[in-house]
């Protein structure tokens, strides 16, 4: 899409040079045929050198925007990234194009959709009423079960398991706000990628990253009902148990155990081998190595130990109070 | 269904005149061809003024049954209306009926099921696998991605987004529960209407009511594995974060904002602007305008200061204990 | 399966005759054409008394195998039956047998998958998009709702309501782990069963037992997003509100009562008349017949007393912080 479309289509001013878009992208990642955008000034630096080809930007950092990036004026360029968005989103499912390629040892069993251009390998199994989005590379020996969801573009490595009713790469969670309060859509561009030997619990959902792609590494296990938000990453061979919820852009390390109905906030980094018990809450990076509970979280046996002072302090003092 | 059948059918002695019930509904609610219930003292003002056709009373109130409305006698009114749910359940599919009525515009995908009535707008797609019942109303441009279940009589507005293996409009939890411990299911007879640009996430479940509707108002965003118990009403513009649950008759205002992994109890009032942190739980009404966290529930900032307290306290008394 | 096959398959030594063995089973239950482990000492009675055909052991307790037991000799007994289980997994769905035997007067809708030597009774309804797998057989008055998975080998009573999108009989998550922290998966040949008048809510998961069967008793109701690990047992007449999770092989007596988010941990018991509030979080068997709350639990009155006290005692004390 010509920039000079989209500026019109949003009414923005356009600075600089006119050039064809073909998608958004953070300012660190973006190329030539890029759009970002920059909201806030710790950004500033990473604006100064990006290589987008061109930034949605307030008249603030106009001048910092770097020779031959063009600029798209706004005074909320989250908003304007966000309206943006919808032109530049995944299509749902395209009607034309390469048909899906098969390999001959692999098992499609009846009311599968397979979308154009996926690519299903070596003694894959893709049972009744799954969704394989256009694009989607299964790999080889792939358990996909019934009625799972995966999404255009989506990448999983060999013997991955899928559960039923899983859903993989469907949109992130994120909206940008209009000043009265309203929650504009941001369409996610971004895709999922799962390593080899991951398993995906039944009705667990593995959100697609804005931009690039949501990744889990080789060898981890997730169970039911887990939520994978937009833009996280799972080491190799974490253990993330039921009912847990991870929130958008957390990084865990290698051999994270994460217990059930654990959560973590979203832009946190989790350090290898670190162990959260069952219910705890993580709402700040942790080193790794060390076994954590509670919300707020402590190390467990300092929650264990906090649990039974507590108990024993107040009913201790039952008389007096 | 004829009053007298009814009540020959439960064993139930009928006062007043014969007449053609067509539905269940509340006191309140309920009019001349409807038969309602009273199982509490706090309904009795309703029960003076009900138009209902006729009502399950126990001996206690029939004497305030208002003129020309009928009674069913029972010691065990909300168990009787339980047992009569059944014949007045909504039928899972009609194999007769109308064909449903899709839009030139609209996409349809294989393996699609769409019941009889169904209105399916201009622009709308609706993906593979996915179930639209009886008499659904897809409003235009709306996206029904794969393996969503949107139950029979379900109204959606213009442009929702409706995520992958979403269910709108499944029988609610209510069951009425017998002297010896058996619970009677209550077949839910309403349904859910979700206003414009409303966006629900994959795996959440979206409860049809009991009579009446579930309600979902214009612009309002729900994350993935979300629960919104029957007769929910979520006002414009709400937020609400992944694996939250809101229990069944809760009504949240405008521009409410649940964090993830919180709850909030039935039958309770969040006002405008409410924001409740992650992890929240509500078991009280709420005015609105503040943000609230914890469990037992206080003001997030007392939420945080307490948690500070707390753990200060006991390490400082560490020597002690 | 002949022993000495899976012995050179797995590079582990053989005591004791070669013979033909058909699944994996525990140390208790197992037969003469069963392999089982032994992983801990406390197991040691079982195993002098044991019935299997054979057992992974390790050479501590070569010597405690009853007579005529073989012995597949191993350092890591778990493990190597876990890499076992991968040769005796129930297969996803077989190609060839006896098809489907569909009562005259049950409902299919379209796009059902009806596994080989499926039974579907009486009156049964399956609606759009559901997956029955292999020999699962469905009572008498069944509704198996749209999308709704239930995997091979699954039992179902009369009158269960499988709501929209729940998967019955999915694999427990269950890993071996190696030295290097690698999981090896599982495969779990157990089944589920669910006796007469149970409901599963909507997208909520009955995990399969590793062996054996995960049970449901007659009139219990489970709420939508709920999570029953493998081998729990869930007693008669219970209510799980939505949210909950139980973890493996706990089991609930009669008319358990488990609030909204609510969990148990694995491998307890928790008696008959239980109720644990909602957010409650079970690490201890219950006795029954109380109702508790509170993480870690206390009695519900005592959960809300003390953080009644916490409230007032750090409220009291805030000047002097």
């Amino acid at each position: 899409m010509k920039l000079s479309v989209l500026a019109t289509s949003l009414s923005l001013e356009l600075f600089g040079e006119d050039k064809e878009i073909v998608r958004l992208n953070t300012l660190a990642e973006a190329s030539a045929d890029e759009l970002s955008y920059i909201d806030h000034s710790r950004y500033l630096d990473t604006l100064k050198s990006t290589k987008a080809g061109a930034v949605f930007v307030s008249k603030d950092y106009l001048d910092a925007l770097p020779r031959g990036c063009s600029a798209l004026l706004t005074p909320t360029p989250h908003l304007s990234m966000a309206y943006a968005s919808a032109s530049f989103a995944t299509p749902l499912a395209s009607l034309e194009g390469e048909p899906a390629r098969v390999d001959a040892s692999a098992q499609i069993f009846p009311h599968v959709f397979l979308g154009k251009g996926a690519i299903i390998e070596r003694d894959v199994t893709v049972m009744a009423g799954a969704y394989i989005g256009d694009g989607v590379r299964i790999g080889e020996g792939c358990i996909i079960h019934p009625n799972a969801v995966i999404y255009g573009g989506a990448q999983l490595g060999k013997r991955c398991h899928i559960l039923p009713n899983a859903v993989i790469g469907a949109d992130g969670f994120g909206y940008a706000h209009t000043p009265t309060g309203e929650h504009i859509k941001i369409y996610h561009t971004g895709s999922v990628v799962l390593e080899d030997d991951v398993e995906i619990g039944a009705c667990t959902t593995i959100d697609r990253a804005v931009f690039g792609a949501t990744c889990i590494k080789r060898g981890t296990k997730i169970d039911n009902l887990v939520q994978i938000a937009h833009n996280c990453e799972l080491g190799e061979r974490c253990i993330i148990v039921s009912q847990t919820g991870i929130s958008g852009s957390t990084t865990l390390g290698r051999n994270v155990i994460m217990g059930g109905q654990s959560a973590v906030a979203g832009h946190l980094k989790i350090g290898d081998f670190t162990t959260v018990a069952a219910r705890g809450g993580v709402t700040k990076s942790l080193e790794g190595g060390k076994t954590y509970g509670g919300f707020p979280l402590v190390l467990q046996k300092d929650w264990l130990k906090l649990q039974a002072k507590i108990l024993k302090f107040f009913n201790t003092n039952k008389e007096n109070k």
